[in-house]
């Protein structure tokens, strides 16, 4: 059988046990940090001549000039075109409901009239432009092409600009065709810090975007990071984690390969069942044992679940979500007959899937909500990527006469207490 | 007259002389990095000794316990009732305003069902815990605290915890009285990188919390940086702004001021008028000249007219707009007969102040709208301070045995292009 965690809730060290596994502080590489900003200052002074180098170097892709790395529209459509049809249409569908859903979450402006006749609102624009980072090789997923361009598209942004870096030249046909299918308006094989420097600074090919969203390594998190404040970013994610409850009356295969479906991601990745019913917990190992023969990347789910896996024993399932809420899972499955009952006292999670019929993996291709969700316990305070995110609010106040002079003494009274005497003028010039 | 750069649309080197007054991208000192993370280190490890050793060490406060820092809410209580009335009730007023606005910024969750009968859903909760960060000494604002802890109580968060500096013991009256009428849950006389890392990863006395706001100094900023990842943050403030464009028939002496009520922050701060009438630039370089006189803060202010401040000559309104979008202001005073016109082309401000009768000091103190908004070119993305910072979205996605064997298929089938058989399987599993 696979090696895992087993925890018990009426265990003396539980909490202790429990915040150990947990334990995962993003650890910042102090080598990465001085790479990723000499990277960026070179990339902010010579511009294009910097990316086309450490595109030379890093990816092996020789260019004289950064449009030679832009992929045509044509190419992208010539992708999409030679597409498997299932393949496409799975893709098509995926797209669709995505939309449909990102297309219920845009923010709403407001404003209303106060007593004295001013007008209060908050007004909401979309970004102009922001900029897209796919990772290229093993970690290409078409997927995060749709889940981070989608709501971009929806919330109206003027130009989506992406990066793809394709090292030795090697492109993944299926991430260009969901791409095309995303109607991102200008691509560029290009990658790493550079990318993020790229699109953060402005170079004379590439124009200065507002926000980088999407996934990297190590080096492009840092990037992003380190140009945090010249525009916007998305969180940085760490790794992927699921908890499921169940109440022991789901098929103890679904579940077991439910928790592999996060397992599979890579070692780091964090699996944990929650269950009231220790002889449950032991069906599922057992089926583990069993369906880890149906997987290719057993390796790696094995790995994964020895370090940081776990199957938890607990009183109730309100303990349940009690333990959850402590976690503040990317992924949380209430596997039981009632679902809506916990779903009251959950107070964080990334995405919430509801009863025995709904794999989290549903949500990470065509549910329709965000894949991109906040991991590492950043559920107690981040959202999923939505439109929201490529969205901004400006207040907005407009004082009739009548209404500035009921508010000048307020305001100067305030001004004056704090010492700042041109905000107390200006107020009273208007009384 | 008072020292103010003159620019000129039609002038060659407009572009570039305007993005030289701009340009202020956040420079991060190595030392003050070094020294921030090396206090959140001990902070991590030893707690409440750290905290009260670097409190004796930077505010030559001696206590013996965490708690002894903290001030009861009869102090707070004391300091309200301690205030002049007429400032009460200005704090009074200012508050409702605030609060009533912020009522109508909450997010709001959805749920629509397919064609499939899955159901999708966005729910909006609280965060749990939330620190507000308040400086000491001269930037010690009582309208700061209202803003920061009145969309966080309207949020529903459950417990506000403050930490405000009170270097050699000495407090700020009216600040105590702003957090008494705010409802802070607890309040600490620590400060600096101290306080925030206390707030980041809990000691024995204080709890950790899901998300700190509120503006301080260069370690206090850092401090944030440093921790963004434990917890959430808000924006980093940089220095603040006002672009004010008028038509030249605002009286003169009303927008000198309103320049000066940005530039008397400090001599980093930015202001800026837009017109396209020459002789009224002039005529409000006349009135600075006059008005300095009403100001103790006059050194400040010239210091920073003269390093940041600009008065620049357009062709028209709509250039006007269009330059203030490159500069995407914290404050934008639209000082014209028609704001509604010149409204529609403004695609990035912090705050629009519409019309001759509002003055940006108005939504300092008690407009409504919160005075805490994005700097340094930081509209372009980000958002005021308001109560969806304290509030975060969880997906929910609830599948019908049909609706789950509708998406199964479409699921699995991107999954298997993806190579995450896991994912592929636990989809086919509900077929």
């Amino acid at each position: 059988m696979p090696e895992i965690n087993r925890l018990d809730s009426t265990n003396a060290d539980f909490g202790a046990r429990l915040d150990a596994l947990l334990d995962r502080l993003p650890e910042r590489d102090s080598q990465v940090q001085s790479v990723v900003a000499d990277i960026i200052a070179d990339v902010r002074v010579r511009g294009d001549a910097a990316v086309l180098e450490y595109t030379r170097r890093f990816d092996r892709l020789d260019a004289t000039s950064l449009e030679a790395l832009e992929i045509p529209r044509e190419r992208l459509k010539a992708a999409w075109d030679g597409l498997p049809t299932a393949l496409r249409e799975a893709l098509s569908t995926a797209h669709r409901r995505i939309r449909d859903y990102a297309e219920r979450q845009g923010l709403q402006g407001f404003s209303f009239i106060d007593a004295h006749g001013n007008e209060l609102g908050q007004r909401v624009t979309a970004m102009d432009r922001v900029g897209l980072y796919a990772p290229g090789g093993k970690a290409a997923y078409p997927s995060s092409v749709l889940m981070n361009a989608v709501p971009a598209k929806v919330a109206g942004v003027r130009e989506l600009v992406m990066c793809v870096p394709t090292p030795d030249g090697i492109v993944n046909e299926t991430v260009l065709a969901a791409i095309h299918l995303s109607g991102v308006d200008r691509v560029f094989t290009i990658g790493g810090a550079q990318a993020v420097a790229a699109m953060a600074c402005g170079t004379q090919t590439i124009a200065q975007v507002d926000k980088i969203v999407g996934p990297g390594n190590a080096y492009v998190a840092e990037a992003k990071r380190q140009v945090f404040g010249m525009v916007g970013i998305d969180s940085i994610a760490g790794p992927s984690e699921i908890v499921v409850i169940c109440d022991g009356q789901t098929d103890p295969r679904w579940t077991a390969m439910d928790l592999f479906s996060q397992a599979e991601h890579d070692e780091e990745a964090q699996s944990i069942l929650i269950s009231p019913d220790a002889a449950y917990l032991d069906a599922v190992q057992a089926a583990m044992d069993e369906r880890l023969a149906e997987l290719p990347r057993a390796g790696i789910v094995r790995a994964s679940l020895r370090a940081r896996g776990a199957l938890i024993l607990v009183r109730d399932l309100s303990e349940a979500v009690g333990v959850s809420n402590h976690i503040a899972p990317e992924h949380l499955e209430l596997s039981v007959a009632d679902p809506d009952a916990l779903l009251d006292e959950v107070r964080h999670a990334g995405a919430v899937f509801l009863g025995r019929h709904t794999p989290e993996a549903f949500g990470d291709y065509c549910a329709g909500p965000n894949h991109v969700l906040p991991t590492s316990r950043a559920a107690r305070y981040a959202n999923p990527l939505g439109v929201y995110e490529f969205q901004k609010r400006s207040s907005l106040i407009r004082c009739s006469p009548e209404g500035a002079r009921a508010l000048a003494p307020i305001a100067s009274r305030l001004a004056d207490a704090e010492g700042l005497q041109a905000h107390a003028a200006s107020a009273r010039d208007r009384r």
